[in-house]
């Protein structure tokens, strides 16, 4: 049987080591870092001919020095010979540039898929992509994994679900909100944006009741905060009498954590698929922790099993 | 008959305009951005249907962000319909990674290769790779042009070569030393290390006769200097008259600059393959310009003739 080996790169090494303790090995040995003109130098220094390896990063800021050391460490376990490469990308990067939106635009998700595959990656482990499509990009099999569950789970342990409405800030991510709202066992409401005319403001309709209740806005990434801050204030507005939100990967890039802390957003759940800087680490965040998902995934693919997208945790 | 379009990325832009002015067109627009997480944004901002495109991009520092702005141009490119995609790389990143030294090593110079021909590019106009056996590592086009006949030039309009004795840093630069010499009619020298033990300082031992003699020093690339300094400093103390250096790539990291200041270096003589920040342009460095090399390779490739490696100008 080949050997189970887990590498961590640079992007997650927290996240990587709660990954190995679920699944109950150490973390194999390697070096990862820069020659003196920003060249990526990476040395493993541990044999894993004939092994079962695991490489996990996330594709997240810097993008592409971490794309960069994924691919590179990919090329240089298949040069030493694993028997097979499985990527786990908690976060990848580029994934809304995942269609011609407009004309001559590339399509980068689908570059990501066709460098992994070329370098040698022979499985890819991915978290709530932004679309399910880009699996499609893939000729190598693809386990999706979801983090709703988990973050249903820290609504239930404090019994937030009670009088809560389950909300969509945008009509694209009603489906994303169904699920959650399925955990929770509440109704679901929708903030249907619309601009009447160019240069004119948008207006928030909201879909669905929303008045004196408890509001839990779910999207798949929190970047600028700019949508989730603005549905955060409509529903305020509407009535709501608290509101949360929760969202799988916490991008938080430029204006974000300003815009967050001047919302009334009360919480924002997240995951650990991006490791933050300790200045977005403020009181509102809370993190819950992919790990325990990641690992389970893990073992069942080193023994053959099929992966379920749903963790199976205690209340499910 | 296809048009010709050059596009220009962001790591050497003023170069890119030479190379099209040479080459007797304006630059492509387009623009290339970066959203607020730090994901690069491509907008080309003409049709390029049908057309024959080049794209300017050296894979110097940031070598990451560098290379993924070129592949994912080409990924543009690709689904816009250009016929041709021509990638002209003057300095190509990673090159130095050509080959396993040791166990368990990427080989990303031909990662790097992979990437770029997957993404769609069905040409490589290349500068001074540091192993010509670089371009096997393509399976499309590789027109590969050398920069010696200019560094070459400027000792001739100088009439350095006088008197002079052409010397390579290493025993592996030995051909590089006798390309330039033939252009200067001078003889050359080699500068042969050897470490007698571990932890004993390096040996510096000169062969051939360079005492009362002008030494011109070369290399393919300066990277931090350490190398051409020392080597420097042996050639003054074994009776050089003057010392000067040269080389097709100004990479010039860490500790570079200082080094050169303090060397006994008079010049160092190298090309635009990188642009340099503002505070690397010190007195002792010249840089003389490939925009013409470069534009006169893409002229003949669009005109179906061959490409010369040996830039014909006035003195050859
Ligand atoms: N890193 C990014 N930050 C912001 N917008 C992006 C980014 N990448 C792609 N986009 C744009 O986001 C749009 C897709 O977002 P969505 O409609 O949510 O799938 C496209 O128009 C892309 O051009
Ligand atoms: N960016 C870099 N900076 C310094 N050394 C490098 C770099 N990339 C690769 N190398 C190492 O340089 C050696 C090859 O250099 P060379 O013998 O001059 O071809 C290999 O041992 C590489 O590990």
């Amino acid at each position: 049987d080949p050997k189970l080996k887990i590498f961590a790169l640079n992007s997650n090494k927290p996240l990587a080591e709660k990954i190995a303790a679920a699944v109950g090995v150490t973390l194999g040995k390697t070096s990862v870092d820069r020659f003196s003109d920003g060249e990526i130098r990476i040395n493993i220094e541990e044999s894993i001919r004939g092994d079962e390896v695991f490489i996990i990063q996330s594709t997240s800021a810097p993008v592409n020095d971490n794309l960069m050391e994924l691919l590179i460490m990919i090329d240089a376990l298949k040069r030493a010979s694993a028997s097979m490469i499985n990527v786990v990308i908690p976060y990848y990067g580029y994934a809304r540039q995942d269609r011609k939106a407009r004309p001559r635009e590339p399509i980068t998700a689908k570059l990501v898929a066709d460098m992994l595959v070329k370098a040698g990656a022979t499985r890819v482990v991915a978290l709530d992509l932004h679309a399910a499509q880009i699996q499609g990009f893939f000729d190598i099999p693809v386990d999706h994994l979801m983090g709703a569950p988990l973050l249903a789970d820290y609504f239930l342990t404090k019994g937030l679900e009670k009088d809560a409405v389950v909300v969509s800030p945008d009509h694209g991510g009603v489906s994303r909100a169904r699920k959650l709202a399925e955990f929770l066992k509440a109704p679901i409401a929708i903030i249907d944006k619309r601009r009447p005319r160019a240069n004119v403001a948008e207006i928030m309709n909201i879909i669905g009741s929303v008045d004196g209740k408890r509001c839990i806005l779910i999207d798949d990434m929190i970047d600028t905060a700019g949508t989730i801050t603005l549905a955060a204030q409509a529903l305020k507005d509407a009535g709501a009498t608290e509101v949360y939100a929760c969202a799988t990967h916490p991008v938080l890039s430029g204006p974000a954590i300003e815009r967050i802390e001047n919302s009334p957003i009360k919480r924002l759940v997240v995951t650990d698929s991006i490791k933050l800087p300790e200045e977005k680490h403020i009181d509102k965040l809370i993190q819950v922790s992919v790990g325990a998902l990641i690992g389970d995934a893990i073992t069942r693919i080193h023994e053959n099993k099929s992966v379920s997208p749903l963790f199976k945790n205690r209340f499910h």
